[in-house]
């Protein structure tokens, strides 16, 4: 092992301390006070490794490192938030690792070996996981301007906290952050959060596009009576028919075969969740996912018919409305191009794979070209403190970000 | 409509504003800020009309009027306090009925037209419902010894508040409060909460039992994962294994006549609860009620093979602990007797029926000789806003109780 990859692997160490969780995993839900300390943190190690940090308006953090004055920049990182009870990886590994190989590829430079043709700045997007303020992807929607920073900031928790509230307990806005014109090109790094790449026996993952999907929220709505004393026949129970969509939705995954379809529902509240009262209201997320648009649009057709046999069945009404849909989106070819080569260089076993999950990057490549990496996850296992990534496939992660980013810098996806 | 008649409509009219929701219910969740508010109405309210207010240690609030000094005491009320959006008959009936009734008994006692063997009381049961601090019936189980006082004071909300500290907001304790050993009898009427006076035509209901009850805690052990990514073979979605509990749950009565199984889920929570994580944990209440003691355990067997079905079906662990058994009680049948003879001697309509739902003479009865009386509800609505009660009934139901109190002052339900 190297002394970089050594060093590497104690800062993941160190970053894993910051709301680390009892059996190896850590909770760093937006803007928490584990996040913020874990953002203090890693402002302090950009700053240490001669990055200049600035922080916009709605949280995203940004570690600067101007090569040549003037010329548009390389930007590459992922999210230090995390779900409730997560692991370690998801999002860290990414920030942690475009970190070190951005200060590995500045030295590069610094000591006359590769010659840049752009800047290059990490970056830690704010609110990737949207579990605290809702949706996710929230740093980077604005920054890319898919969503308004004023209204993003009026976004409350649970506990009516706003999003604005929140950062203000955290590192101040400076007066000089990124912003979308000032960046020609994006490299992320994930684990992958499924099992293709450890089935394979295979090291990388190059991101070629995203699962399609259809999110919903889903409202029940029954009426409110006493459980033990009210006819069965008389009743609208909203949870009943809430717990009949839940049913129907992971039955239309029944009959698809394995990784066509995801289905879930994963957030509930009812009303008044009282023990003696029938429930009048139930408010849900839907989340379809799949690699095959007919087949999620078959999905939806078949959802929508199954809610109908829901409200005869139960007596409530059920409202459908449709929060997210994307369709099968592709990452820029040139960049799988880049980095497969990178990984053939560095002789790294790699395939092309498609990203089930949502990530940062799926925002950046709308708006400029964009490449997405995957490491393997240890049995798929994601949100759950039992992620796990092995230390040889974090090490291989970082030596082929460095490479990607080296040749990104020198202008190998296109310069200016 | 006589002058006692008016001045009870008007008195309900006044308290139904205290907690009062937008369409005509009430909101008065014990030791809310309406709740105090309409206690403090009341005690003025029986202060006012000649009774010695006394409150106990867990809330219960007493008004006294000791007419044979040293003789034992009829006790008569019901509660107060209400589920979230509830309606206003529920409970306040009957203890402004009792009030207005024992108020009416006193002065025919100094009128000298009533000879009293003892003394009456009437009660206000803190917390009833348990929706705010579960379990029901609280004041109650703690008068008549199944609870301790200490153990019902450290009980929390969700929101932390120990029921001491939301009871320390209101009425304080006193010094000679009723206990168990000073009641000799007890009454209560109250909405029945069901149809069947409301089908039979008849104006009161004499209650001969209550249905038998079997309620469990059911928690739902999966674990957490990521709802996009992960295989859907690979998930033990635990709020998946509930919605099938849920499901279960109600089928059990699919196949039953009416009126015989009641079954209900009504209060759950997920954990994290976040949009992108599968669920690693549901807790949910199960109510499982009838009238037919072989039905209902036929019913725990039933749902007890249907969870084994559950946890096959989503890898989940489903745990059921009983909280709650009671089998078919009977009231006293001296006591269905005598308010039997005092409808007839009112020429009130009236039919023996069961209670579905619990009561806090269902707590009495177990101790002392005690009348439990329904007036209708109409299409059985309650817990809900729209729950109704007309006036006829209302006024029916207090000269009832008037005539019933005044006989259990005589001494005609047996005597010290």
């Amino acid at each position: 092992m190297t002394e970089r990859h050594e060093a590497f692997l104690a800062d993941f160490a160190t970053m894993s301390t910051h709301g680390a969780t009892p059996r190896g995993g850590v909770e760093r839900q937006a803007a928490s006070a584990a996040d913020h300390e874990n953002r203090a943190w890693f402002a302090g190690w950009l700053e240490a490794h001669g990055f200049r940090v600035e922080v916009d308006a709605v949280g995203n953090m940004f570690g600067l490192a101007e090569l040549v004055p003037g010329a548009p920049w390389v930007l590459t990182g992922s999210h230090l938030d995390s779900q409730p009870l997560a692991g370690r990886f998801d999002g860290a590994y990414g920030v942690l690792t475009s970190a070190h190989a951005a200060a590995r590829v500045v030295e590069r430079v610094r000591a006359g070996d590769l010659e840049p043709r752009h800047n290059v700045a990490v970056v830690n997007w704010f609110n990737e996981e949207g579990s605290r303020f809702a949706p996710s992807l929230m740093g980077s929607a604005v920054f890319t301007e898919k969503a308004s920073a004023e209204k993003v900031l009026a976004i409350t928790d649970h506990a009516g906290t706003t999003v604005a509230d929140a950062l203000a307990a955290g590192l101040a806005p400076t007066d000089g952050p990124l912003v979308r014109a000032d960046v020609a090109q994006y490299a992320e790094i994930h684990i992958e959060q499924g099992r293709s790449l450890e089935e394979q026996d295979t090291t990388i993952g190059l991101v070629t596009g995203t699962w399609a999907a259809a999110k919903y929220q889903v409202r029940v709505v029954g009426e409110q009576s006493h459980t033990g004393s009210t006819r069965m026949s008389d009743r609208r129970d909203a949870l009943y028919g809430a717990a009949l969509v839940i049913v129907a939705a992971r039955e239309l995954t029944a009959d698809a075969p394995v990784d066509v379809l995801h289905s879930s529902v994963s957030e509930l509240y009812v009303l008044p969740n009282s023990p003696v009262t029938v429930a009048r209201e139930v408010t849900m997320n839907l989340d379809l996912r799949s690699g095959d648009e007919a087949a999620l649009a078959r999905a939806v057709d078949t959802i929508t018919e199954r809610i109908a046999e829901v409200e005869a069945a139960s007596g409530c009404r059920v409202e459908l409305t449709q929060t997210h849909q994307w369709g099968l989106l592709a990452y820029q070819p040139e960049g799988v191009e880049l980095a497969g080569a990178a990984a053939e260089r560095l002789g790294l076993s790699h395939a092309r794979v498609l990203t089930l999950a949502g990530h940062d990057s799926t925002n950046l490549k709308d708006v400029v070209p964009t490449i997405m990496l995957f490491v393997p996850s240890h049995e798929g296992i994601s949100h759950n403190e039992r992620e796990f990534t092995s230390d040889a496939d974090l090490l291989a992660g970082l030596d082929l970000m460095e490479e990607v980013v080296a040749r990104m810098v020198a202008g190998d996806l296109g310069t200016p």
